[in-house]
């Protein structure tokens, strides 16, 4: 559908790799003192002076991950930065460099790449992360994006998934099941679109949910919370693939138990009302929904009196030990197993 | 081809992302001290203990970057690996972590994945790097593979492009334009094949060039050669694109210019054997081929007597003042300008 769009096309193919990756990132600045060589030459240095390297990377395909016809180029581009700052965020680490390679197939021009790095060159900035090096290269089909996110951390600010203890209580930032909302109003309106194209949406209802889909932000400001706070985690993961499955991931790598309170899980106005109209458990949707790019963590119960006032943490249920299992407590106080549920790319989503 | 030859197929899906990934990873070994934390958190944890942290991507697309019809499945993530391998050497630096994310469609089955995993492994064992991170994902189309690689220098170690000087002799490791060549066989063998089925191809003349192209080696040997023959190169960059191409990247970001001898360029008899067989040039071949992974670098006249009698490398020609331009000085004494011909993947490969 971007071609359509776009009046103006300029075909990739005449600036050549290296003139495209210039014209592409020449607006972007070096910010940060550990990068000592950006792009430009082989592979970029970076210096982190003593502090352990943060290192993760992931990878979006169109028709998988993201759908171009309701999916804005530049609004892609500044997603597919957050989904990695926020494994950067869940190491309770600060993000400070990424490298972005794309796959792109002729029928995007020039200028499409264009809005899909104005999307990376804001969550750059706004995130305060250098871009320093990455591929483009052309693709059979389609759009594919990798991006490797770079941080940096203390060694003794590091929180793994793996230290959660017994008693410990479960947090988690924000509130939950807003982007997978959001994705069944999109996945609606398309259905629609293409039934009748003069139909037009009125979205005015779900612009919260929608732009959790569309344009999700990480959690920066968390990190930064804790070490204020002076609490640090005994364990954490950021909520890519559902509330349940990152649960199991806590359990299994900390070999504890958890007991979640469904009454306790956060939830915005606009997740309930949806609900409602959709016929669908706000809590179905909180457990399996994924892409939230919240973070979900534990501490000890020591530090509760640190966090219990911030409107950003929400304490959601505490570990047991592993023995006791992983449950849900339901409204009607009866105890459900977690199962994971959340986002399989090889089956689509099972939510 | 892939699923016609093997008998034994299971479902990815079955396995799901997770399962997937430790079912492929599950074999890797840690041998770095500098990797503190590997796969199975949110990102992978390095400790570089002061010394530069060098990062480098590359993404090899099917039907752009490779054929399954004749690259086998473990040759290439073998040669994924090697290709951001040769980038970290190119800083005269030491390779240490790899991530790896493969967005696979269903067509493959797990064994096929196997295969590939098989020989990022291989890589990885050779060349001491681990594998601590990457993501594992659908396709709707092919496989493509995305790799970054980390490594470490000291500063005063690390080499760029930018630092060559008028009168530094140009230097390349190995021998050149083979990897074309033997790609070059490839795609006859395969017309062969598709013509006739039956035909069985007789590829014992051809097995150097062949392997040149399939399983690539990356010069991890030269960085450390180098440091023992006290030799620090003013500028150095790795031979993906094919000489002319890299010759230019070190002139503009050194602002000099070259004389490079025609007669001097390093070729195997094999080359020069199937250039004939192929009614083309061989210094053409080596100019404009690429995927030869071998490095290119200057250094002062002063260092000449330490490598000159070493076989692994070949001065082929010096750098000038950049006023002079930069030229090939043919074997009939003739100069002729040096022009970048290599690899654009969004046009094909114009050598």
């Amino acid at each position: 559908m971007i071609e359509d769009k776009n009046p103006q096309r300029t075909s990739i193919s005449d600036l050549g790799e290296f003139g495209l990756i210039d014209h592409l990132t020449k607006n972007f600045s070096i910010k940060h003192k550990t990068t000592v060589k950006g792009i430009g030459d082989d592979a970029a240095v970076l210096d982190f002076k003593g502090k352990k390297t943060i290192v993760t990377t992931d990878l979006l395909v169109e028709g998988v991950h993201f759908d171009l016809s309701y999916m804005p180029l530049k609004h892609l581009g500044y997603k597919s930065v957050i989904v990695n700052l926020s494994d950067v965020y869940a190491m309770n680490a600060k993000a400070t460099q990424i490298t972005v390679s794309i796959a792109i197939s002729n029928r995007f021009p020039l200028e499409a790449l264009e809005e899909l790095y104005a999307g990376i060159k804001l969550a750059c900035d706004i995130y305060d992360v250098d871009l320093v090096g990455g591929d483009t290269t052309s693709s059979n089909k389609g759009l594919l994006i990798t991006v490797t996110a770079l941080g940096e951390a203390n060694e003794e600010d590091i929180v793994y998934r793996n230290g959660a203890k017994p008693n410990d209580l479960l947090v988690v930032s924000g509130d939950l099941g807003g982007a997978y909302l959001g994705l069944q109003v999109l996945e609606r309106e398309k259905q629609v679109f293409q039934v009748n194209p003069k139909n037009q949406p009125d979205l005015d209802q779900y612009t919260y949910i929608i732009e959790r889909q569309l344009k999700p932000e990480a959690r920066k400001d968390i990190p930064e919370l804790l070490k204020k706070l002076e609490v640090k985690p005994t364990s954490m993961i950021d909520i890519s693939d559902g509330l349940s499955s990152e649960i199991i991931h806590l359990c299994k790598q900390s070999n504890v138990g958890c007991n979640l309170h469904e009454d306790k899980i956060p939830l915005d106005p606009q997740v309930i009302s949806t609900c409602e109209e959709f016929d669908i458990s706000s809590s179905t949707v909180a457990l399996s929904g994924g892409e939230d790019y919240e973070l979900l963590f534990t501490i000890s119960q020591d530090d509760y009196a640190k966090i219990k006032a911030n409107p950003s943490l929400t304490v959601i249920g505490h570990m047991t030990d592993a023995k006791e299992g992983m449950h849900l407590i339901t409204r009607a106080n009866t105890k459900i197993a977690i199962q994971a549920r959340g986002w399989n790319s090889f089956k689509g989503n099972q939510a």
